[in-house]
């Protein structure tokens, strides 16, 4: 009897035990992600991201959120992220919208634009100026989730053999600059291209090309144009261009809501760190440029260049705008917002930033 | 024998689950955190970091990280957050690190120096510079850590009843201007002084002040001096003042290794989402202050005032460096650093919007 009792109450802790496990045993699920990148291997400043965001989550999820990366090298479909993700393929990609803007338009408007938003005042559009949900609203009907992936900060104006003076001077210029840029400069002359990296050098070096736009310091310093192109042009076209994390909805949404939010914000605070680390390696790259190839010039393209470029941008906007009416409602949010912040802006770091410059 | 065997197997089975239990307890422990705020209740953008903190800190933990908070209004003892913090009154605080400059005068460096760094370049020279490393220097004698906490972005330079014209006109000023910069502007005649926020409206109107500084539209809009100050000056004094999340170190050592991750990066993605909201909020009560009073102008300090107060400025450095080691080493830091960096604000970010303000 003794023992009976003994046997049940043994019984009994045992349950009592098995009810605890249980919720501990799901807690404790290991949950594997496969992101895929659209960069190669060791791409400077744009390769930290992911790999920022997937230790941070296991970090976190104290191991329970385990993400694993491919690079091109292993998938070989750098442009194939938005449609691998998808697919389920993959769970997660890191990349940037406007790479998808032949599957799907309106992706061209989250990345950066011509004449746009800088880095911080872009920030503002997304998370308090009604962006992320212009872009969830973009992304929805293709079961993905994007959320920023990190800053390059301004993106410089690129390499050019010969002063730029006049409009005139883009007549016929053979640029390497892809996208709504592209078809800007197309629009005053020029024959934009696009050129694959690897051939850049060689294509600016020979004179195939006369010009050409790759990021900023930071991620032009390994490229080599400097030891090329003697002018380096200040920046209009991608004033503040933000990656792209990609995540498969259906994926997203059976993880544990634990898990969502510290997937969410390893995302987001790791491309927060990527957009000052940005800004850091320009500094230090374009110092070690001018220290190696002190010739090297920065130059501003002239006013009136600036201005014929700025209204054959407004004239695409306009276009774009007419063309679809999701296209028209991103358009008027995103100049509404820059104007209003612009102001801030000038008011704030410009004119600080031109005093001390001055003095 | 067979009871007996059954009733053995069931002691080893119950002590199987203990075993797993008691990692799993352990996992599901909650440990609660008392923060301090220097910030009364409701006070702007101020108060959201602790409690965007302390909401993801909850949420990443699935409720085992639970962190409170007090206001200024319930601990009565704004200025008394380093010493509750340190004492282990409190496990955390929210304040800003140059409040505490009276006790460490070495904490002075990590909010804002007049004429240094914009909120980028010292999120620059926090995490990839040296000054979290020389931050943590000036901190751990005292069992604490600091890590940024959210930045106002450009503090405008103050509201002003008559215009500044020359140096000349700086002196006898009597400006509420607190620290190291009201220091710089007595330096030229001027008589800074400190009045407690409640007063300052009043001080300003009946004019036992002629001028005032706060923080920037973000703040200065609640408090009215727009109403009764017609000048707006642009800001040269705190170009990146930046908030401080103050930890018990012990109380931080004690947390198991993920939710320390956790809590480190909750606090890092509020600091910059509070950066961004910053400069939402700035251009959204900028516009608002100017609809409501178009009379308000935006003003220059001219270039000689601005190196007047330069040169007053680097020669309170070179004091401040010569009186002690730690302090010049945490000067050169910030002063090669800025130099460094700002080439590439100027390349990058000035000309691009100052191409824009010209067209």
């Amino acid at each position: 009897m003794l023992k009976l009792t003994f046997a049940r109450k043994l019984i009994a802790a045992a349950a009592v035990a098995a009810a605890v496990i249980a919720p501990a045993q799901a807690a404790e699920k290991t949950y594997r992600l496969k992101l895929a990148e659209t960069w190669p291997t060791n791409f400077g400043v744009f390769s930290h991201p992911a790999r920022e965001m997937a230790q941070l989550a296991e970090q976190m999820s104290n191991g329970r959120l385990k993400i694993e990366i491919d690079t091109a090298n292993k998938h070989k479909s750098a442009f194939g992220v938005f449609d691998m993700v998808r697919a389920g393929q993959y769970d997660m990609g890191h990349s940037a919208s406007y790479y998808w803007k032949g599957k799907v338009p309106n992706t061209l408007f989250f990345t950066t634009m011509p004449f746009g938003m800088t880095a911080t005042e872009q920030y503002g559009w997304f998370y308090f100026g009604g962006g992320m949900d212009l872009m969830q609203k973009v992304y929805e009907p293709f079961g993905l989730i994007s959320v920023p992936g990190g800053n390059t900060g301004m993106q410089m104006g690129g390499w050019f053999r010969k002063e730029i003076n006049s409009v005139e001077d883009l007549n016929g210029l053979k640029m390497r600059i892809p996208g709504f840029a592209g078809e800007v400069l197309a629009k005053l002359g020029a024959s934009p291209t696009n050129i694959a990296p690897g051939e850049l050098y060689t294509s600016l070096e020979r004179g195939t090309i006369d010009a050409l736009e790759w990021v900023g310091p930071s991620m032009d310093l390994r490229m080599g144009f400097h030891k090329i192109a003697p002018y380096y042009y200040t920046g209009w076209h991608e004033p503040g261009t933000e990656l792209q994390f990609l995540i498969n909805k259906k994926k997203f949404d059976s993880l544990p809501e634990d898990l969502q939010k510290i997937l969410m914000t390893a995302m987001k605070v790791s491309a927060y760190n990527m957009t000052i680390e940005s800004h850091h390696a320009s500094a230090e790259n374009w110092f070690n440029m001018k220290t190696e190839f002190p010739d090297v010039q920065v130059k501003n393209f002239p006013p009136e260049v600036i201005a014929a470029l700025k209204k054959a941008n407004d004239e695409l906007l306009v276009e774009a705008a007419a063309a679809d009416p999701l296209a028209k409602e991103i358009i008027d949010s995103q100049t509404g917002y820059q104007k209003l912040i612009r102001v801030w802006t000038d008011i704030g770091e410009r004119a600080y930033l031109n005093s001390m410059a001055e003095e």
